[in-house]
């Protein structure tokens, strides 16, 4: 009897108890991914105040960008309002116009297609490997040399006559997707590399920091990330004048002046206040800490986890040395309608746990975009659980 | 002698020595606009960081709205990540579309005309009223008889054949512009109105706090701003529905659920996040003493220049109650080429000041954008000068 009930229905009470064993018992409530103020946030805020520097410009900007550079080994680090806006500039940057196409994965957070929106271009969706959770580099080959021919040096879909300008691959819950295959997709079809990197501070692939591979690449420091801001992002570049730019489009490009009031292009109001940087600042000190702490939580998980039926703890790709931003089980298949009693269960617990987003294209604003067969990322989708992951776990 | 050189020349150390006797003797240098951090900022701000709510969600946010709402008499204030952000959002509520032409000063901070860009939109440059450097409303009346037509209850500009759908008037430096007469405008021909209410909070306009008048009204909390949340804005109404709307838009459109993430509609990343809204809420609470101190500053400049051979000291418009957010002085038209004379003479005394900013569409990117003959806007935008007005003054 016990045999055919596990076929056919996961033991939600099991999974809810596995959970509750790696986290600290004392808790009644545990949210999914809290931010942690223990190092010198407070005097870093409160110079701020002191000095009265808050707003865009300030010494904990500089210091947040140069310190961002240095930490993920990039030349060039912007600070940004948030994450979406940092995503918004990275592709005014590598040249996105209206009625582009820009390759980005049907399994990703809402800001990615947003962004794409934002540039008046239409987000073309791709599938997930399994494997990462992230684009799939050689399916996307073989869609691309179905669908797309290079003329002069660009990209253009055969079906649709639009330029294929640029590919978003996101390095999901921090675990790097295969960057190497997707490089090689980009070289043969022409086309510009923006890492969607929000998700993936202190994660390295092959070991270097992502947002390396990216002509440019975008950060996030919003409060549920490894490390935050409040609200803030960043740009991460290897190209100096890009980096340049990005500071100029970011600032209403304006040219530097004592006191004249010229612009030279439609700007935007995108910079990160000083006292979101004084934040940042105290944070970065803290990440490799944090990031100790969150990896072996995600150790705890999976030795939990090993001997559970019909689930898989996430585990970084072997290319990949993840974050772990978010801890994340699937469910096999056959057990995808369970999904919901085993949030509604947890929730009941106090273990504040989530599915991963609904797939870009079934949302109403995206549902006649262009894309390939994404069964990957669907099936993901249907079977995915984020589980609570904050650093003082 | 002396007759004729008055005639042709100001005198420059007359100038600067009366913006010195206003000021502070002890201070060496003065900046334009400078916060000041008196009340309860330190508290609020180190409770975000114990309570560990920094981010977009907080109860300081929503105390934010509710009290600022409370302050300027609207039925709703939704807090933004800053100024030109809530504009942009603005003209989104009030339908801007692509193509659409939205009439704006010549004469305002870039932020005006990038908003309008955002949305696909094109400036159309409307005059100022020398009584209060904003939209001169019977100017505008006129100019409107003779471009534009209704059909079906909107309005088209005759020579481009696009649609005029809004005006955008600024409040300058804190001085209301005539809305009565800009409403009057909006009801014949069949346009939204939308105060850029940026410089003006704490300004009345016949005894109603600005952004009343609008359908939605943009304000902003940028450090240098009468009070400042480090980066930051809001968006005034009195449609609630326009208001929840706001809101929906600014949360990257998702819909209200404990874990699911559906989105119905482009949605933006706009949210102030919590920390900044904890400085809001201690900036809010000190808005009557600054006001105060800020008029009475503005007396004293109005005092020591009243003598002054060739030069207006900027005062409030007959309609409006002004918090004299920037300070500012007006050289007679024959001394307009000496401007950046006194310019440069303050700065080498410590003294920060400012020209006004260019005419809009002086700009390469506003060049070939529709616009009246805008004579008043020039002539203030060559002969203005900012001086300082922090509210510790």
């Amino acid at each position: 009897m016990k045999e055919t009930y596990k076929a056919n229905k996961l033991d939600v009470d099991v999974i809810v108890k596995k959970i509750k064993f790696v986290l600290p018992q004392e808790r009644t409530s545990i949210g999914l991914h809290e931010p942690i103020f223990e190092g010198n946030e407070w005097n870093y805020v409160k110079e701020c105040l002191d000095t009265r520097w808050v707003s865009s410009v300030g010494k904990y900007v500089d210091l947040f960008e140069e310190k961002l550079a240095e930490f993920t080994g990039v030349k060039r680090a912007i600070a940004m309002v948030n994450g979406t806006s940092a995503l918004h500039i990275c592709l005014k940057l590598v040249g996105i116009e209206q009625n582009d196409e820009v390759l980005i994965p049907a399994l990703t957070f809402i800001a990615t297609a947003n962004a794409v929106s934002y540039c008046g271009a239409i987000p073309h969706f791709v599938d997930s490997e399994m494997n990462t959770l992230g684009v799939d580099g050689t399916k996307l080959r073989q869609y691309l040399q179905q669908i797309a021919e290079v003329r002069k040096d660009q990209c253009y879909n055969k079906k649709t006559g639009r330029r294929i300008k640029a590919v978003v691959p996101m390095h999901t819950f921090g675990h790097c997707v295969d960057l190497d295959a997707l490089v090689a997709v980009c070289e043969e079809f022409k086309i510009e590399l923006v890492e969607d990197a929000a998700e993936s501070m202190g994660s390295y692939y092959k070991g270097k920091h992502t947002g390396n591979w990216g002509k440019v690449s975008a950060v996030s420091f919003n409060g549920n990330k490894v490390i935050t801001t409040g609200g803030g992002g960043a740009i991460l570049t290897n190209d100096v004048e890009l980096g340049k730019m990005a500071k100029h489009l970011t600032t209403q490009a304006k040219m530097p002046h004592k006191w004249e009031f010229k612009h030279d292009m439609i700007g935007y109001n995108y910079r990160m206040p000083n006292i979101n940087a004084a934040l940042g600042c105290a944070q970065l000190e803290q990440l490799p800490q944090f990031l100790e702490k969150k990896r072996n939580l995600a150790l705890r998980y999976q030795k939990a986890f090993q001997d559970v039926e019909g689930i898989t703890f996430l585990v970084e790709p072997k290319f990949s040395r993840s974050n772990y931003w978010l801890n994340a089980i699937l469910l096999k298949p056959e057990y995808a309608e369970m999904r919901d009693e085993i949030l509604i269960a947890t929730h009941e617990n106090g273990i504040l746990t989530r599915p991963v987003w609904d797939i870009m294209y079934t949302l109403p604003m995206f549902a006649d975009c262009p894309k390939m067969d994404c069964k990957i990322a669907e099936s993901i989708s249907a079977r995915l659980i984020n589980i609570p992951s904050s650093v003082n776990l």
